[in-house]
């Protein structure tokens, strides 16, 4: 749709509902270009104007307007495999000359070798060795470079693209349309919080101080004078279903007014956010284009997702189609 | 000292320390009125102007502004015991007629009577226990509302006013300044984060999303349809000493750039603060006053200062003496 047609037809639908623009802010059609026309998109904007909108009754604070998001498979893909999944087998690569032992040790021979059915064979114990082996051992500030260089080098294995380049182009524009209408946009994420905060704040414009994600355990040590935070190989804690809501709360100390997820990982967070009084959103981002993305849920080794998908309706939860409501999935196809 | 002649005094000063004042915002000698000119005044000063003169090679951007607070005794008085304690008492007290058993039973007897040493003779087992009966069982919701009751009704045993009166006006001066030179204030307490929420924002202007304090586990729950977190009788974590650091890697992401403290639970936060690149700035609260507040370090049960005060001039830590460095304690003493 060009740019004249569709200020018509917001217009025209903004007469029909007979909603009256107080200002500005809260007109924001336009900014959602890589939304479709259609029921999920009506609900983001409908939802916004409501809360923006001074003495209507639904009005809410800026202070309260809080907006938490997943990160994997709700901003970025989440296919093949978790990206920070991706960044530790990588690592162990990275590290492996200085470990010759892990040529003929699983589940490091697995990585090294490209086969990770025999690097995951011993479950969850060869998961928290591979992470333990990239993620631990080294300062916060280690970490960062790791990760960092990382990003710039690694590439996709489907698109061949940077995997910050994997952020859906349609979720940007939630973001930056929550942000001008007053909204504080958290990440809350399975992932690590150190992970993500390399490269949230260019990928999302959202700073570190709002990314919520998994722990390991720290050890405040000193070296050569100076204080350094070093990451220890154990968990401290997994910010996934339950853990979502607390650990909003542990950070924030407010009850989100908008959640955003794709997986029954989010469930709880989604529920906690729409249990409160007042106006209350939640949306799932339902992976349906196998072309353009992926397309799972029910099934799904990544990201499974049953129970959103039956109490949507019931709780009142947007379900965004990929497939139907984005013309755009990534930002180098917008439109 | 009248308005006019501490405004002559300022100019004068400025003068002859030669200072080129470059922006309103960092000409800042008058927002500190109830520091007395001297070493600690000063410092604070000529930080935030050398942080804040952009191009003058000690320049940090406002991303990076980070400040750090303790609580008690920090921002607030912490004697006769931690304010959280005298809640937990009254609140015992207020849960008594549901409790017959306690009436008889150590260490709520104690609590009862009043007789304090009684309570805490079982040590730390009777903190817990009185811990558990006075900020758990409840849902987050319910605990806000028992601190907001409380701290309309208590009253300081010493002082016959209102707790959040005895916050330190001194500190409240440095906040502002340092928000108005576009820093960022946190709050980085051994106290509980959700007991401070409640009225960290009215008294120092710092929402709760930038409170971090020591928590007790949570349980996610649903009642009547609506999602809630139960407050658990288990401690989660304790901000202290090697917890600060960790605590405001969580969740802020950031080193800050400068820290206040006034007890060695605060010396790793100035330690970790300090020991970053650039410029880094720490402040000791030196609690010199016994007439005004009250004078205590080295063999204190609240509050002890050792580390602190025989480190700080080798480490470069300000140290603010009460006595002589403010001449104002509380709000109502303003000059």
């Amino acid at each position: 749709m060009k740019a004249g047609s569709r200020f018509a037809a917001t217009f025209a639908c903004a007469l029909i509902a007979g909603l009256t623009v107080t200002n500005t802010r809260g007109r924001a059609a336009d900014a959602l270009p890589s939304w479709n026309d259609g029921a999920a998109k009506q609900a983001i904007i409908t939802f916004v104007q409501s809360v923006t909108s001074e003495g209507s009754g639904t009005f809410v604070s800026v202070a309260d307007r809080v907006a938490v998001f997943d990160n994997d498979g709700t901003l970025w893909s989440e296919q093949p495999m978790y990206f920070q999944l991706a960044f530790a087998f990588d690592r162990v690569k990275a590290l492996a000359p200085k470990h010759p032992e892990w040529k003929t040790t699983q589940p490091f021979k697995g990585v090294l070798e490209n086969d990770l059915k025999a690097a995951l064979a011993g479950g969850e114990q060869s998961v928290m060795e591979i992470m333990a082996a990239s993620h631990a051992g080294v300062t916060t500030d280690e970490f960062t470079a790791a990760v960092t260089e990382w990003l710039k080098a690694a590439r996709h294995p489907r698109f061949k693209r940077r995997y910050t380049e994997l952020v859906y182009q349609p979720m940007l524009e939630v973001l930056a349309y929550l942000r001008a209408n007053g909204f504080k946009t958290y990440v809350v994420s399975g992932g690590g919080a150190e992970f993500m905060r390399v490269f949230a704040e260019q990928a999302y414009g959202i700073p570190p101080e709002q990314i919520i994600g998994s722990r390991i355990k720290m050890q405040y040590t000193t070296r050569n004078g100076k204080a350094e935070l070093l990451r220890l190989p154990q968990i401290d804690f997994i910010d996934d279903k339950e853990g979502k809501p607390i650990a909003i709360n542990a950070v924030i100390g407010r009850r989100p007014i908008m959640a955003f997820g794709n997986s029954d990982g989010d469930f709880q967070m989604l529920e906690w956010t729409t249990s409160g009084s007042g106006p209350r959103f939640g949306l799932i981002v339902h992976h349906t284009d196998a072309e353009r993305e992926w397309a799972y849920d029910r099934t799904s080794h990544i990201g499974q997702l049953i129970r959103g998908l039956d109490e949507a309706p019931k709780l009142g939860w947007t379900v965004a189609d990929m497939k139907k409501d984005w013309n755009a999935i990534y930002p180098t196809e917008k439109p």
